[in-house]
């Protein structure tokens, strides 16, 4: 069987999910071309990536400054690789949770027998920076805070500011999960008081998937030695590598490496971050506009969402089955996501990826379809 | 500065390297792509990859008998993956080592606080099984054995059959790392006993970088319920995932999969394992007869060497530098590798990818060109 062939003789549905994203052609075409690891266009492709998304971060490297390292699959392993090497062997973390991937970076810790303690909310809140405040005072062997950016389990945008400098008057270390933030949400590195911050190629830079980055404060980076509990993903280890001769440790995703580079230069062409977060508000008001009309209602209280998902509630209608929905909405070349909000029904649909309003009218009207053709007709709000 | 603009205006070179290396530009077509990870399409292609690999390795999967697991990351993620994963938290690993990836496995047991033993032999030597066997005999505490295939470092091929019949003599677990044979050397996977067999998508196989597969004997997964040490790495939980739903758990590298599957489908046309074998040991012979002519030596005996890659020692000449000698070919569009072997002064030829003799011709033409312009006159063997 020709997996490869069945799938190419389809037009790319469109994709309106957390990622992997639906990417501009030329990010792709940019995969087009072997390059070996220790070419010297390959390893000044690297080192322009690593300058530019500083650039990005608005800091600078070197001495005092910042450094970025590169590393191999998916967010995750970003996450683990910063969790897992930035907190000392007596160290201790502290998981601040209002969704999934809160709850995953305290998993990846209790998994490497990282002494850990959560502060948890429920998903429609943000956390209270004073709390934080009162965990580190009550707590003092807390070396270490752990806060998401957006949490895609809902969209919701938490007060990374206001915990950055709680946790910097502690003098403790501050990880900044930005996954689905960092490029399209502006916001100051260092009057949040970042120590690490980790973002992936397939996210807002809209590269296609295969690696993640670190944002690392030099100081912070450099007293990590001897703390990391793998190879792999050793965090250290691999700047010194990056830093020594330009290269990775072990075989680097060239090809996504390459459309990264290419997925910088569009985002410059928008105008950075800016431009870009002003596309997926834009994307974001369409679709929230047009969804109330058709019925539905968003998860999250408008103050508190961000414009990079959104979650929505299941319709009130007895024909409504979700299956069926992503099923009809798929069929017609539109892929939406399911929800992950544990308490209630929701589903989401993202706004980020090489989507625009256009797009998102698109998938209003496949919408209004699907739900004729279910025979739902919803009073609009 | 538009990074990516300024290399694709190249030819892209030639890779004689052991990866990333030269693919075919269908399979790099097949990343013009962008799927949903959720999307029927990609799971299909996923579980046609985990299908193919099992008849490509000669097993078949389900209840005693094999399983596939994809692992996003390099080679080395894969390694790490099964060595944190399929070693109990009481267990002892013996690993085998003639050379660097050996080396590399036993650092891995190590930073994660595995028992650790090892049993070194030199560069240009093979392994015996019957030190293997006074080991496991004399140690009654070790429970896996660990074992390079083809070691990178002087592409020298281990007798991982004879030494696979002493592990399971022993009733141990059988780790064999495969990353740059399997899919190219011939070998009876269940006659070796294999438990767990580590190899990248951007070996043998041809496809890009960005994933690593493990096949693993069903018994021998499903028993390792609660040892791995890491979430990114686990091994059975990355199983249980795909047998699942068919996903992955973590965003996976949607383009480099595609590219895997279409690689997959250029493997079969050409004859399976024994067609690739065959073009690659025409490429290593013609390379090797090219050389000699030329007044290089290998480093290994022929006896020990096998198809993947060849060690070459640096000419004994006063003028010949081996920066400059790489320097020359490279602008020629020609890469090769530098070599691994620690006391010794060798480079290394690598024989896969998307290679054929007329391009092992056109680079012995360079090599020869490039002696001649640095003065180099050597006697011919």
């Amino acid at each position: 069987m020709n997996a490869s062939k069945l799938i190419s003789s389809r037009k790319d549905k469109t994709l309106f999910t957390p990622g992997p994203l639906t990417t501009s052609q030329t990010v792709k075409e940019a995969m087009l071309q072997d390059l070996g690891s220790r070419d010297v266009a390959f390893i000044e492709t690297v080192r322009h990536i690593r300058q530019t998304l500083l650039a990005i971060a608005g800091v600078s490297k070197g001495e005092g400054n910042y450094e970025v390292v590169l590393m191999q699959g998916s967010g995750t392993f970003g996450i683990e690789s910063v969790i897992g090497s930035t907190v000392s062997p007596a160290g201790k973390l502290l998981v601040v949770i209002n969704g999934a991937y809160g709850v995953r970076i305290a998993k990846i810790a209790k998994t490497l027998k990282i002494d850990t303690v959560t502060l948890e909310y429920p998903t429609d809140a943000t956390p209270l920076p004073a709390d934080v405040d009162r965990m580190l005072t009550e707590d003092q062997a807390i070396t270490n805070v752990a806060v998401v950016h957006c949490e895609t389990t809902t969209g919701i945008i938490n007060p990374i500011e206001e915990i950055g400098q709680v946790v910097k008057r502690h003098q403790k270390s501050y990880f900044l999960d930005s996954m689905s933030a960092f490029g399209a949400v502006l916001f100051d590195f260092e009057k949040c008081g970042i120590d690490f911050l980790v973002s992936s190629a397939n996210k807002c830079i809209e590269g296609v998937p295969g690696f993640s980055f670190a944002i690392c404060r030099r100081d912070s980076l450099r007293a990590t030695e001897g703390w990391a509990r793998s190879v792999s993903l050793d965090l250290l280890s691999q700047w010194q590598g990056l830093e020594a001769n330009g290269q990775f440790r072990f075989t680097p995703p060239t090809h996504a490496i390459l459309a990264f580079a290419q997925a910088l230069c569009e985002l410059q062409a928008e105008g950075g971050v800016e431009g870009r977060a002003g596309r997926y508000r834009g994307n974001h008001e369409a679709l929230v506009t047009g969804m109330r009309e058709l019925g539905f209602t968003e998860y999250l209280r408008p103050e508190l969402q961000g414009t990079i998902i959104t979650a929505f509630h299941y319709p009130v209608h007895s024909a409504f089955q979700f299956d069926e929905f992503y099923g009809r909405l798929n069929d017609k070349g539109f892929v939406i996501y399911s929800g992950k909000v544990s308490d209630l029904d929701c589903f989401r649909i993202g706004n980020i990826g090489r989507l625009f309003e256009c797009d998102i009218h698109s998938l209003l009207a496949a919408i209004r379809a699907t739900l004729s053709e279910m025979h739902i007709a919803l009073p609009s709000n």
